[in-house]
């Protein structure tokens, strides 16, 4: 159960309303966004809505279903919009493109990676400063100094950047130069990094896990949401499975399923979701078909010379291609009747 | 190593060949085709190829290093196009559109079926008249007298039947009512089927496994080749992984890679992918963006009465819009430089 | 539901009780075993059982939840016993031992292995003359000849003979010399072999399929017991996974599973669930503490020679040793109280 | 390659050194242990191991192929022990028994289940204080006051803990409480958090990942090793796959093939491996023949009022059984030849 607060709800009408849910056998967690108030009531039994419904201080009451609560499309028809500042979203019926290096690596990559992205249009910056590697001896990134070298090029040019956090020790660090924070796909279940990052006020993209359920990554929005921030993106970036011939198998049936379920937006990795530079574009557009709000993919002036990822990274000519592709893909798709 | 033969080779000549591919210490295989003759070699030594190619009686040969052989791209760059008779194909560069139930159900059905693709201007029609069923109390299918009675409905309609062959004894007595041989996920593995079906001049549309690989699929094709038909079609229809959410998980990744590595038509499965109605549509245009030749789906006239796989069809309404926009997605891919 | 029928059920009683229970709203199926006539009845209404219960000629009637019926430990509380014949069984509190060669390769081969499988009391030998191959070109077995040379040999011996039958055409040509059926992981979901193998008076060993789940081991089983044969044996070989250490994951949560869910005993196969000859004893070994009743494992005088599967068979010393230590571990764990 | 040190290098002699290995073009990571000083040198080049092994300095010098370098067995041939103090070891050629609720509930609780471990001569405890749970809202735990209680009791009884820390800022407030940190199955790719426990003088019991490959796992550990600290135990959990009849698959070809591979101890947890009170002992029992160096288990008074896992928990009278039916198991794999 879901309950939507007034914003002049007294401390004596909430205390009531506490003490009424708890009472019916409910446990209640508090939650306050940036958007509202909301108590979420977590219990099996049934009982008759309007007992709590008559109370007052209250602006709408939702009885939910599925695990998760806050982020499922139940309560909150409406999609979520996600406002980044200078006219830049992501959201339902519109179509993102990210675009940038899988690793930060020096002044000049990125002035060329942003040159390349004015080029053709292209608003959000990815790029990793904190890498998470399964080997130790492995290049991790620049770190917070390259992450303020970014930061500075990217704000004079007027685009928005999307970087990995690692842990809860990095969130406040981090948090001027950053428009995005993404949780990577061994951090999806980290909960400790999820509750702190609901304390946050700027978007967070989460990447379903290496193999995590859908269910999972809903739940994993949840512990955000519920922490207190709404300004969520979800990503589909592939799951493990037996197939050896591609690096993860791009799950594009999540696409339509999270839209369905949630109303947060929905991203499409196809980089890693293949990881074959010849075939992340028609991995793209697919995403697109499916239904995805964006798409976000790795490219590098001369991939072959990238730090990490090269062999699914896009060179420049590549990327602008793609990237007129997926802008007539989705004009295309916008005049289909779809979910 | 394959070896296509001269039409006039002599039988002294061909003897002559074998014995020194046999010298090199290479196991030979002789195919025959409806459209040639080949050696195909199997072995691992290195040797100088021109010790081959300057005996009389050859073609062409061509040094293959994929496990499989005949189905590779690496010898015959030109795709393989399937001539089903009366205009209709099955190939690159052109959208194969394949609609129908799952199971063949009576007279009546069929008609309404047909009617139904003859509005759409849809060619081909799949159904089942023999069903593999993981329980065997659940209904098996009509038969083959369905199958006679199916074909002349369609005979007269002009549109070709696409239907699963479930053993060896079923591929004689179908023979004259069928266009496309399907063989089932359950049995892409079933090698004695795949013999046999080597021997018939029918196309043959081979599903990918429940969890077989690509390289899997790709072998069982081989099998079918090397047995004596080139016709071939290979069908990709979601695989087996831990996610419940959706019946399978369709891999889409599949359809760029076996466009690149082997020259016959592929075809996807949105239907079984997902295995759920709302969604088959997206997953049917991400399949076209994908790369593929064709999309084969469920329709039904009400498919909450359909004997099988209901929660997954399209009623008429539903196919008639995906069946445009396939084609409309189909055509603006047309205009795109891809694989 | 099962209802067992009288030995002396007459024709007017059973149509009697069909047309009751077709009246309730299940169909029937009848069922002729080696040892028993059924009916199954498949629907989900609630009826009243006394209903039928009170009709003539009924032994007694089951309700069985399960989507497999027969093969249910919910109607048969007693294990099946596989009687092979000379004091030969595979059966609940007993501990089977098969070892082998995964193929035939020779008469001098089959004589060496018997007289190793002598030297240690093992009374039955798997080997392969049909073999599966995932490419044409390699060795495919050395068919019923190989078969028939070996059970010369092997009834000279007193040794029981388990080998793979691939399709509907070679069980009548095996019959006379075989003792146990074995259906390949390729061809669990082969129905119509399964169809068939119902129809023979001897015992079939179906392995789980290569992605298949425990519920459809059991309803492959389903399909074998109710076309009329009782004589069934479950094995466990390894399920597909992402893994890549080892060739397959051998699941041995499999074995208490299936022991609690059918009356039909298990047997562990560790040289396919890890495909490494070093660690095959451990798995074994481990197999036995699992609950099974049988080990299948591969030997060969000089595995690196063997035709097939060289890198998981047994040498002769390590199979006399594995063979002692299953017997060993087989005794200890008949002291404890287990499933 | 791995460089061990004398202790009483130099620091002329190590620059030397460093720099000769630079100039091979190997990059070195200088790592500093409870045990010894190390230099990894990581490069892919092949180079004349005497230009190295005449320096200064040197103890000994490896070369190691595999991807992970420290934990590997190619150079370290003697097993790891792990010294908890009190005569209480995790070793090879010992079985550890570790037995514990899933998450520490209660004084009263703790009391109980301590007094059962005395009774069967149990020497350490397992319990969670920080649960990680998939939904916000689930029971998180009694957190560091939870585990004070807990060491206080434990350390009375002479029982050493193990229990698991989940982010970075826990490891020190719980640093004198526990003797084994347990890095749990959704942080087995946490890379912080495996870099800070490599600051630490205390054991670490990795889980592997709810989908990790045996090869990550061994990479997690050497972010551990190759962060300072030596003292590490592996644990297989079981892994996500499609079959859904038991909660995980229990992994067990990864311990023979883990024992193989790296000279650390690894545990078996039968607990979360299968999910399923029932089938807990033999999946228990089968660890110790696949060659475990111990099982960890979970045990309450009451498993059906357990505040979580409560479906996999033993009570006390089977955990008493188990205890027992482990260590015979133990003593009989003792007298065989096993890897």
């Amino acid at each position: 159960m879901i309950i939507q607060l007034k914003q002049d709800i007294s401390d004596a009408q909430k205390d009531s309303l506490i003490a009424e849910v708890n009472q019916i056998g409910y446990k209640i967690t508090e939650v306050k966004t940036q958007l509202g108030d909301y108590l979420v009531g977590i219990g099996k039994k049934d009982f008759d809505i309007r007992r709590i419904g008559k109370k007052e201080g209250i602006e709408d009451i939702h009885i939910v279903s599925d695990e998760y609560k806050l982020v499922s499309k139940k309560w909150k028809v409406k999609p979520t919009s996600i406002d980044l500042g200078d006219g830049i979203y992501i959201k339902d019926g519109d179509m993102a493109v990210i675009a940038g290096p899988c690793s930060i690596e020096s002044e000049e990559q990125i002035r060329k990676v942003i040159a390349h992205l004015k080029e053709n249009n292209i608003k959000m910056m990815r790029g990793g400063v904190f890498k998470p590697r399964s080997s130790p001896y492995a290049f991790r990134g620049l770190g917070i100094d390259g992450l303020k070298l970014w930061y500075d090029l990217a704000q004079e040019a007027g685009i928005k950047i999307v970087t990995e956090v690692m842990q809860v020790s990095q969130i406040e660090e981090m948090y001027p130069y950053v428009d995005i924070y993404q949780v990577g796909a061994r951090n999806t279940q980290n909960f400790n990094l999820l509750d702190e990052l609901g304390k946050v006020d700027k978007a967070v993209m989460i990447k379903r896990g290496i193999s995590g359920t859908i269910e999972e990554l809903l739940q994993s929005a949840e512990y955000v949401f519920s922490g207190g921030n709404e300004k969520l993106i979800l990503c589909e970036r592939g799951i493990r499975t037996y197939e050896r011939a591609s690096r993860n198998t791009l799950d594009l049936n999540a696409v339509p399923i999270l839209k369905a379920k949630s109303h947060l937006p929905v991203i499409v990795d196809p980089s890693h979701g293949i990881g074959i530079r010849a075939y992340v574009p028609q991995m793209a557009l697919s995403g697109v078909m499916s239904g995805a709000d964006g798409i976000i993919y790795e490219t590098h002036e001369i991939p072959e010379k990238a730090y990490s990822d090269g062999q699914q990274t896009l060179d420049f000519a590549q990327s602008s291609l793609l990237a007129e592709q997926i802008r007539k893909t989705f004009a295309l798709r916008k005049t289909f009747a779809l979910l």
